[in-house]
């Protein structure tokens, strides 16, 4: 069978790493990467030898890439005209634009948490909804935060119910290398409810979701706390063993060493995974109390890297290369590595 | 009628802030303050010209406070014999050992929220137990974060009943000037059910109480996310109606300015409150939201000065200054000056 | 003699403790501030009771400082006409057009260090070329960081002669309670030579300087170290005794429990100072070493008040209240209560 | 030939990366690594499938390294017996008394920049004194900022010639992932000299050496600051085509988007390498300027992985493998991939 042909717009943070993880995906084929300037990532993309072919999304800055020596393939429109589905990881905005491209050559496309929700036909998370994606042509996949909320909500969903979940975000602010945007000595409050908490009932309409975000001057990893009131009663054990069996979900412990958000990028870098990178979502087993009926935990989300799977779920969706959510999501698992380290446990 | 005679001992972050609250009422009179080693807060003490007197807790150091030249007085047990009430703002367990000094003499004592709950006749909090506190020989403080809790627990409670609270505290990790302990671009977990969970419940055993605990890398501020379950139905106005006629609750928003812990404390200083102190808790309008039948709201406690009005309320139910707990917390109020922004509004 | 009149344009984090401080010069009258919304520090001021009159600088935010229930008492252009001089703390790009309406009604002017060099006639600093601000209409003042080094470089330069400096600032990245600049786990470096290496050589031509200035992610104090060629050999404890006589220098060390920017924030709290200011540059006397001739050492610059009495001098000039440099920073001094603590060691 | 073979005892920050770097000189045969505890390195360890056999430095801890699956080939005695030159990478204080043990069996040592420098019987670094190195039983590398300042500064004394060095170290003050050290908010200045000037002179006796460190709260890489007299009039255009020839040295600009230490941390994990370490230091060419005859530049020194490379020139040394100093660096180089870049540029 021919592998589904799949291109990137935007190398940033998550643009490199959906160029990764598609390169990992035995049934799919990366064509290339395009961007507009030759950013940090780009000049590291030629230092590695150019591992990705690279295409320019802006002729303007063509001069730009030469003086850098970044060899150009072609233009962002020959990259689309080449691909099957694009993945748009371009700052927010950039990808309504671009989006009349993809529709121009009749193309699929999914766009990553940034952009509004109306450029897309679905909003797509691979546990949760994954049949709603199936042939689509415009996904757009949740944030990072709800990525790695919805995978634990709906963990406890499938298991037991879930009713309603009042959530709090502990934010991280920037991503490590951010120069941008930054926060010193402060935590910084949003109006509630948080926008993640909208996200997870467009997602999962069954159910009850509200929240506050507060950012933190930090850069590894988002902490969130869920208060789930379950359907029926459910013990701290149960709820710890759902989270176990779930291929996404880390378990891990203050007594393992496992300390916070920063431990996890540790593990992470010792694991020699690329970037200290985790696909993974860890969840506290001793944060897990229980507060009169409802449960309540805390969990880590990698924000760099969290949503590269679902992604792939997204193109597996989009492209019908897997009609069965389960058989979907295995085979990125699969390919991504994810899961392994549950055979040692 | 005579003033109860008040002395300190442990002249530091607290410490300070007690001798402070004193000065203010008039129906107290500050004795003296007690501390070991010339200090940055002793040498700051005698700058300013010594307007406490000071008492060495360890002849040890004498010779180290002469070469300060800072005045002394005598000692701690001197101070202790002149004295009606004991405020022990001193490190963890030096509390435990001062303790039979007081009762040596036969002097009632308060302790702050670093000692165990066994130094203590009674776990105090001035609003939400104070009778409890009536004639007692030695009171202990709940910690800062408690005590802010409470306050907002507290008013829910007495205007509608609380059944159960989850709590989610974003705790900043230390003090301005704090050298001795830090956290540097990480968030840290503790193990579930928070001491403050627990805590709570002791003061308030008919509330069902749990939460987890994120250490963040900040010096101003701690917030608090609570899921409230009511007895009754609670509207978020209604909520915020409760708030706003707290004495120590200071109900404010994003869309005035208030972005986070941090701009809490640079509206104190800029109120020109000694050391930018600011004794009320806030609570922020636009984060209350419903969930099902809860209630969920996010509150700033200053911890530094939050205890401070409580421990007054401790003095005047330790030595039955008043009987009415509203009276008592009304009175403290009237000399810290707490308050008087609720007519501005 | 009638005193000199003043207005403050910007009520902000310099413009707030201007005011603080010609408020406290007896021979200074604060007619009033201006701004053009309700920020934190104007809803501050309110709280306080108006202790100073405020003037609003655009009319397009009367309704909404109105609705803040904020008294007005008139237009900016009003506050200009009533006083003889006006201090400049707004924004950067308002000062430049500000000043046309100084110069329509011919009032002297002081702007802050955020505005070009070309607003004024001299770039000023009180203690080191006090005399070229004698009777200027519009005056510049150094910015926090050149404040600072110039005292301390001015200090030798009096004492010794300085051929030539090389600095490296570790510049705290934003205040207390700035929400709208931070950095997040970063060092941030800015292209050599920094401007106040350059702005230092502007007021001393006979000084070569240089400099490379790392940002870093804190909000209480700047760092300088200084590599400095003194004319002749200067011993570590000569430099010290210079600095030791210095009003606006305050030597003090890591063995009293100065560990760093931190804890002069934190004395200056316990100190009782409005806001938690310092208007003095610390000097560790614990950093002054030897590189051959050269003679190095690290100095903390309290970025928001450390321009208040270089302000006060600036007034002092240009209204020629003093013809004499010493005689005009010594009443700056006396009225802002710097230098008593020199008579306690 | 045989390959000379290596163990490693401590397998945390340092230790890991010294067990890779060994693994990857062809020259090299890596025996095994000890550690005490299954801390999160060791467990990663277990989960990567062990490819570096594991020793136990404590029997007392063999029953938890079992409950944790680490498979265990024998003990840290066993390993010193089977190896030629042990890396010692353990807390401070016990490389000392490892040293017993490597005598016991007449092993070479090399410890790290955490132990006294009488543990060893010559204080080295690769390219400034490699020759002292050869054939000593027991080597100590410089600590890692030192390692890079002498990257630096041997650089520029070998090309004209260095009299004197002044450094400002603005130093990370913990690795990410450190929960047991930390800093918030605030600069911290240690006792001048600095140890890292002190330990220059050391290396290089025939330069005068002195500095001012400051510990900042950030996690990637320290930046230091230099101002060198030179023997001869240098350029800058001079300077920085001396530095872009060093191996270990990688000539970067604001203007390529290196903003700071962060951008060096985010490039490297960009480039694919594990645990987005750098061997080489960085040299900001838009920081060098002159001051007189002096020359001021700045440099990154990536805490985790600088001393690495020089830790394998030292093996080389200490074992006799190369004579010369730049065959051996060169060797060092070729092995762990360093200067591939150079030929890019």
């Amino acid at each position: 069978m021919a592998k589904v042909r799949v291109g990137v717009a935007g190398y940033g943070t998550i643009g490199q790493r959906l160029a990764d993880g598609v390169s990992l995906q035995k049934d799919m084929e990366l064509v290339g990467v395009a961007d507009v300037a030759p950013t940090l990532s780009v000049r590291a993309l030629r230092e590695k030898g150019m591992p990705y072919k690279f295409f320019t999304a802006s002729e303007d800055k063509r001069a730009e890439l030469d003086a850098c020596h970044i060899p150009v393939t072609g233009t962002l429109e020959e990259l689309v005209k080449s691909v099957d589905v694009m993945l748009d990881a371009t700052n927010a905005g950039v990808g309504a634009k671009n989006k009349e491209l993809y529709a121009k050559y009749d193309k699929k496309a999914i766009f990553q948490g940034g952009e509004k929700n109306s450029v897309a036909d679905v909003f797509f998370h691979g546990y949760a909804n994954y049949e709603k994606g199936l042939g689509k042509q415009f996904l757009k996949l949740t944030s990072c935060n709800t990525t790695g909320l919805i995978r634990a909500v709906d963990c406890l969903d499938r298991a037991v119910g879930a009713e309603k979940v009042a959530i709090t975000i502990i934010r991280r602010v920037a991503d490590p290398g951010d120069y941008h945007r930054g926060l010193t000595n402060a935590l910084q409050i949003d109006k509630a409810p948080s926008h993640q908490a909208l996200d997870l009932m467009t997602i999962m309409p069954h159910i009850n979701a509200t929240g506050i975000l507060i950012h933190t001057p930090v850069t590894h990893g988002h902490i969130i706390t869920v208060v789930l009131t379950p359907k029926r009663e459910l013990s701290v054990e149960e709820a710890i063993a759902a989270f176990a069996k779930h291929p996404r979900i880390r378990v891990v412990s203050i007594d393992e060493g496992f300390l916070g958000n920063a431990s996890l990028f540790r593990y992470a870098r010792d694991l020699g995974n690329p970037r200290g990178d985790m696909y993974e979502i860890a969840l506290w087993s001793d944060s897990v109390v229980k507060s009169g009926k409802d449960i309540m935990f805390a969990i880590n989300v990698p924000q760099e890297s969290v949503t590269i799977p679902e992604t792939m779920d997204g193109i597996r969706a989009c492209m019908r290369m897997q009609e069965d959510r389960i058989e979907a999501t295995d085979t990125t698992n699969k390919y991504l590595g994810i899961g392994k380290w549950k055979d040692l446990a």
